[in-house]
C-alpha cells in the first residue's frame, strides 16, 4: 500500500523525513504527524510554532493545535493554551475522549497538567527580542493599538499510512501581537484541518480570520469526495474563498492550503509568492517545493539548495534588540 | 421583500417575536437576531443560555457565542467567557474588528472589559442547585469522571431581512457539568452557525463534539447554493452525518439544525424527538413548531397551547436541593 506526508513550511523537512522512514516501515500516520509537528514545535527558532513562537501582545505565548483523525472522524484541539511544549499532543490526547475534545485556555492548562504532558516556558530570548522590537516599531507610529504581523507559518500536516488511515493536524503560536485569546483557524474543524480515511485530507495557514470565512480544509476535502484531485481540490477553494472575500470585502489576507487524498497524492494551493511545502511519499524521497500562482493555477517547484540554507539561515540569524 | 427568521427551541418565541415586527417595519436582521438571542441569555430559566446557563464541572458558568455577518462574511465569537450578560453582542462586535474575531476565555473577557459590555455573574440559585443535585446524583454511581449531562438547549438564530441581508448567530452555556474550557460547536463557524447572504444560512444544536465533525451549517450553506431547498438541506446534512458517524464509531449524539434560505423558505431537521423550533416570515405569524423524524424525513408540527404551557411550567417549576 501506499504512504504520503505533505506539510505546510520548509520547517517541516526534518519531521517529515523521520516520518516517511517509519511510514515505509508501517508507522501510522498518527504517530508519525505528531512526532512531525513536536519536531517542529521543540524548534526554537522557528518563531510561530511552539517553542519560541512569537507572544500576543501582553508578550505571553499563547498556543493552538488541532488533529483530526479520518478513520473515526474524532477531533482534539487547544486553543490559547500556556507553557506546555507541544501542543500537537495535547490535541491527540483530547481527540481520543469521549467527550470535551475541545479546550481553550487555563482549562486546556488543567487537562494537561492532570494529564502530564511537559510543562515548558515557551517564550525564548529571541521571542522576546522580537516583541521588543515592533513594540518599539509600532510605539513610532499613530495607531490605536498594537498592529498583528500577518506572518503565518502556522505548521499543518497530513497522510496516509500503509494501513489506509489519514490524519489532519496543525499546530502554531497564532498571529504575532494578537490580542490575548485569539484563536485563528487552526484550532478549528474544518478550518485549518480535516480528514476523512474515505477520502483524504487537508490543512491550511494564512489569515485565519479569513480561511475560517470558507471552512477551507473542510471543502476541500469535500471536493475530493466530489471527484477533484487534491491539487484541483485545493486550487479551487483558495480561488473560490479569494473571490468571494475581495467581492464582499475589497480585500483577503493570505490563504494556503496543503492536501492528499486516498492514494497519496497530494496537492497545494497559495495565494502568496514563494510558499513552500514538503512532501514524502513512496515514490517521492522528502522534498521541498516551492509554491506560486500562474493564472489561477499553482505550481510546484523543487526548492534548490541556495534556497533551502537561505531558509535556515535566515531563521537562525542573529537577532538584535533596537 | 420578504423577510423571515428562524430559531432553535420554543425558549425563542418571545424574541422571535420582537423581531418578527421590526423586521416588518424594515429592521436589520443582525439587530434582530442579536436582541432575540439577548432576550434569551436575560431570561434566568433557559438553563442552556446566558443568565441561569449551568455551569462547568467546577460550577462556573462559561458561555460561548458565535456571529456571523452573511453579506461580507465575517465572523466573530467568544468561547469560554465568564460573567458577561449578552456573549452574543461581544461576538457580534467582534466580527466588527479587522482581525482577532475569535477571542477565548479572558482574552475575550478583556476584550468585553473594554468596550464597556455589561458584568453580570452569570451563575443563578437555580443554577447551583442543579449542581449540587447533579454532583450527588454522579456521586453515587461508580465513575472516575464528573458526567456531562447531554442536554443541547443552544438557542441558534438564522434570518433574513428585507434588504436581503442574512445573519446566523448563537449562544449557549455549553455542557452541563462540562470539563473547565470545553468547547462545542456554538462559537465554531461552519460548526454551529454559517450564513451567505446570496445563499441563506443554518444554525446547529445538539452534541457540538459530534456536529462540529460534519461542519454541518456550512453544510447545509452549501447544499442550499447547490439548489436544495432549505429543508432538502437540513435533512441531507443531518441524515449524512449521522450515518457517517454510526458508520465509523457506533454512536452518535443528538443532531438538530435550522436553515432559512435568500427566499424566506426555511427549513429544520433532526435526530431527536420532539425538537422544538421557532419561525416567523412575512407569510408566517410567530410560531413554535415540533419536529420529528419519519423514515428520514423531519415533520413539522405546530406546538399546541397545552404543549407551549407544559414547556414554560417545567422550565419554571420550583426546584429542590436532594
Amino acid at each position: 500500500m501506499t504512504y504520503g506526508i505533505i506539510a505546510t513550511w520548509a520547517m517541516a523537512l526534518e519531521g517529515v523525513s523521520d516520518a516517511a522512514k517509519n511510514l515505509a516501515n508501517n508507522g501510522t500516520i498518527a504517530d508519525n504527524i505528531e512526532a512531525a509537528i513536536k519536531n517542529i514545535e521543540d524548534f526554537p527558532f522557528y518563531k510561530s510554532v511552539g517553542y519560541g513562537g512569537l507572544p500576543n501582545e501582553e508578550m505571553i505565548v499563547e498556543l493552538d493545535a488541532g488533529f483530526m483523525n479520518g478513520d473515526n472522524l474524532d477531533i482534539g484541539a487547544v486553543a490559547g493554551i500556556q507553557d506546555f511544549a507541544n501542543p500537537v499532543s495535547i490535541a491527540r490526547a483530547l481527540s481520543t475522549e469521549r467527550l470535551n475534545n475541545v479546550l481553550v485556555a487555563e482549562g486546556a492548562a488543567k487537562y494537561a497538567q492532570k494529564k502530564g504532558f511537559e510543562r515548558k516556558n515557551m517564550l525564548t530570548d529571541r521571542a522576546m527580542i522580537h516583541y521588543k522590537n515592533r513594540f518599539k516599531e509600532n510605539s513610532q507610529t499613530i495607531q490605536p493599538d498594537i498592529v498583528p504581523y500577518r506572518g503565518h507559518d502556522t505548521v499543518g500536516v497530513v497522510g496516509l499510512d500503509r494501513a489506509g488511515s489519514i490524519v489532519s493536524a496543525t499546530s502554531t503560536s497564532g498571529l504575532f501581537m494578537k490580542r490575548a485569546g485569539r484563536v485563528g483557524d487552526s484550532p478549528i474543524a474544518g478550518g485549518g484541518f480535516y480528514a476523512d480515511s474515505e477520502v483524504g485530507a487537508a490543512s491550511a495557514t494564512g489569515l485565519g480570520e479569513d480561511l475560517m470565512k470558507g471552512c477551507i480544509s473542510y471543502e476541500i476535502v469535500r471536493l475530493m469526495r466530489d471527484g477533484l484531485s487534491p491539487q484541483e481540490a485545493c486550487e479551487q477553494a483558495v480561488n473560490a474563498l479569494e473571490t468571494q472575500l475581495i467581492k464582499r470585502k475589497g480585500t483577503v489576507g493570505d490563504l494556503s492550503v496543503v492536501a492528499i487524498d486516498k492514494n497519496g497524492d497530494y496537492g497545494c494551493a497559495t495565494t502568496i509568492a514563494n510558499f513552500s511545502f514538503v512532501v514524502a511519499t513512496d515514490k517521492i524521497e522528502p522534498t521541498v517545493f516551492i509554491a506560486n500562482r500562474v493564472a489561477g493555477k499553482t505550481n510546484h517547484e523543487q526548492a534548490n539548495k541556495a534556497w533551502l540554507e537561505n531558509y535556515i539561515q535566515t531563521r537562525t540569524a542573529p537577532l538584535i534588540e533596537k
